[in-house]
């Protein structure tokens, strides 16, 4: 088999480390060992009840055609009325895309803003995909290093310094995968302030809105109807099967998001979209609010527990699902250290490799997906190791 | 509202122009008149019976999460069977990548395939969405202008008097939209050789294949190994809104579109896939050739009642549900033609202007995803505004 010649794009699209790491934790499971996974980006949790019942009568209504290229006028209502319940923020269904996952919305947003050779601004460590759908469209994604002084976030000093004449973005993404942390309202105003002085756009990645502990969670939306916002249904909503998310977008760039959602995606999936309009029921909130709790307590147990056994967590972090420590004082290579761990011990999780390139090798990302009961076992096993 | 500066594809990615006139045949219906749809690219039969009941049961069992990025094993496996079946062609299921409809098939070959600047040639007219897969990885879309003499397809003459230095891949669609003709076992076999000679690559759309009236369909996969096919649970499948489709590559690219597909979707919607299992199960077979016969008799219905009120059709369409006419005899200009027919009688049909710029103003497209008693009163009503 000869190695055939790629799109150059290809050499800097890379796959996730992490799933090499996965399929020897298969193997492992399949030879009988005992794996606890602490690497998986998605909750533990199927989708709520009300939605896969929604998702069953849309079947029998037959709702199994293509739907608007910008999803149903009701999907769109009922996140804008989400909004407005939740935030307190009126936002025209108008400038709401649904889209296959926020993977759809980022594809959207990248495609429709960065010309071959323009920057996208974002943090390191970060989301790895999001430098690809730069790539994708022949952009430059800029990696900025973010450590625990700016809560491992951006800042508008950050931006000011590593702003080019070449850059057209910044993505933000709050709370954050890998960190968990968030972006603090007024920073986030300095950022959105400092973007617009040099003529950029602003885009926030809310996916794991709802997933804030110990705090109020808010949306970007309130600062402004000129940024990009994308949100999802698979993390809060617990639909990461569905492929469901959306974008607000400024007034000004629907007709070119809706052209481009026309040719790429067509539609998404269509009784997806009619049971994602169960997910803002209060019976469904309700469960999502009882999962949201058993998230906290969970981080509650895991982070005195890591620091417990010598990992070091320099800032709390408030949302989402993960934890993202630093591993030094215990090793200096966080990828063999993964794998080492996996070997001797049966315990799965992410090293910072996946996640950038600054100082991945001191870090680790805990996924605080599984039980309390499940992931004490797997920190007795890392005690464990730690005493070989 | 300012016009926003858009990336610069953005000037060479355009909306379906038919989606205009499909909001005023809804607002005409709105307004209590009859509108006879003949421009819709879908079948108007809603998902086969047993595939619905397999998505039920997919969400009793809980299947609302993340597969994996190349599509749950269980369905590989059943379209690489699916393909011994139908075509006695062995398909090693690590070469099938299942992805979010053909749409998706196709953004992980361009992107794999096409650099900057990078040439594809395709028919013109021709599905206005593969362009634009080469537009959004800044590739050139080379539309070649195609007749009847040729069956309104590429042969390998066209190929090698359009090949330049900067080709890299040739698309072809067998059957296509918007013309329903086939490109012969014969010259696909002289296109493969031509594009193969010349170091390049060839795909194959065979999205509405099973949708071949009077004659046996083949599958391009007979030929080689080393190209690729494109296909889809859209159409022949009844299965438009569950957005699932599939490509089946040469084995060296497989990992990349596998790195591609988890950047750019993660995975497809994962009860689309469990339902999908049961779209080659003998009970929805019989249904989908019960309908298959169906569009048969459709088109033997419309292509003489068109020809009768003054349509010209060369060449006789062996597939998919679409009569491509030359209207040369009746309107110099197809596309006023569209509208003004949509206003005077509420007839809605699809002007050539999507599918490209050779002659767009001298054809039209007519879907045959309607009953032929609509058919018939979208006839008599065509004869009306002909009589005008």
């Amino acid at each position: 088999m000869t190695t055939p010649k790629l799109a150059s794009r290809m050499e800097r699209i890379v796959p996730f480390y992490v799933m090499d790491l996965l399929a020897r934790a298969k193997q492992l499971e399949a030879e009988g060992r005992s794996v606890i996974h602490m690497e998986v980006g998605e909750p533990d949790f199927i989708t709520p009840e009300p939605v896969i019942e929604a998702g069953k009568n849309a079947l029998y209504a037959g709702h199994t055609g293509y739907t608007a290229a910008t999803g149903i006028p009701e999907l769109r209502q009922a996140i804008s009325d989400h909004y407005g319940r939740s935030f307190s923020i009126d936002v025209d269904p108008a400038r709401i895309i649904v889209t296959p996952g926020a993977s759809g919305a980022l594809q959207l947003v990248m495609s429709v803003l960065i010309d071959p050779g323009q920057e996208v601004l974002m943090t390191d460590p970060g989301y790895p995909c999001n430098k690809n759908f730069v790539e994708l469209v022949s952009g430059v994604p800029v990696g900025v290093p973010v450590n625990a002084d700016s809560n491992y976030q951006l800042n508008s000093t950050h931006i000011g310094d590593n702003w080019s004449d070449k850059t057209r973005a910044v993505m933000v993404a709050t709370p954050s995968n890998p960190t968990g942390t968030v972006v603090e309202r007024d920073e986030m105003a300095r950022i959105h302030k400092t973007v617009k002085e040099r003529g950029g756009h602003l885009i926030v990645d809310e996916i794991y809105q709802g997933l804030v502990y110990g705090q109020d969670g808010y949306s970007s939306l309130e600062l402004a109807d000129d940024l990009f916002v994308i949100n999802s249904f698979s993390k809060y909503f617990g639909m990461t099967g569905w492929r469901l998310g959306w974008v607000v977008a400024p007034h000004a760039f629907v007709e070119s998001l809706d052209t481009l959602a026309q040719n790429l995606f067509l539609s998404c999936t269509s009784m997806s979209q009619y049971a994602a309009l169960e997910a803002f029921s209060p019976r469904c909130l309700d469960v999502l609010e009882q999962r949201r709790d058993e998230f906290r307590k969970r981080r509650d147990f895991l982070l005195p527990a890591l620091q417990d056994i010598g990992f070091r967590i320099p800032v709390p972090p408030q949302g989402a699902f993960y934890l993202y420590v630093d591993s030094s004082g215990l090793t200096d290579d966080s990828f063999s250290f993964a794998y080492e761990l996996l070997e001797a011990q049966g315990v799965a999780i992410t090293p910072g490799k996946d996640f950038g390139i600054h100082k991945p090798e001191q870090h680790i990302r805990f996924a605080y997906t599984n039980s309390i009961e499940n992931m004490a076992e797997g920190v007795r096993r890392i005690r464990k190791f730690l005493a070989r």
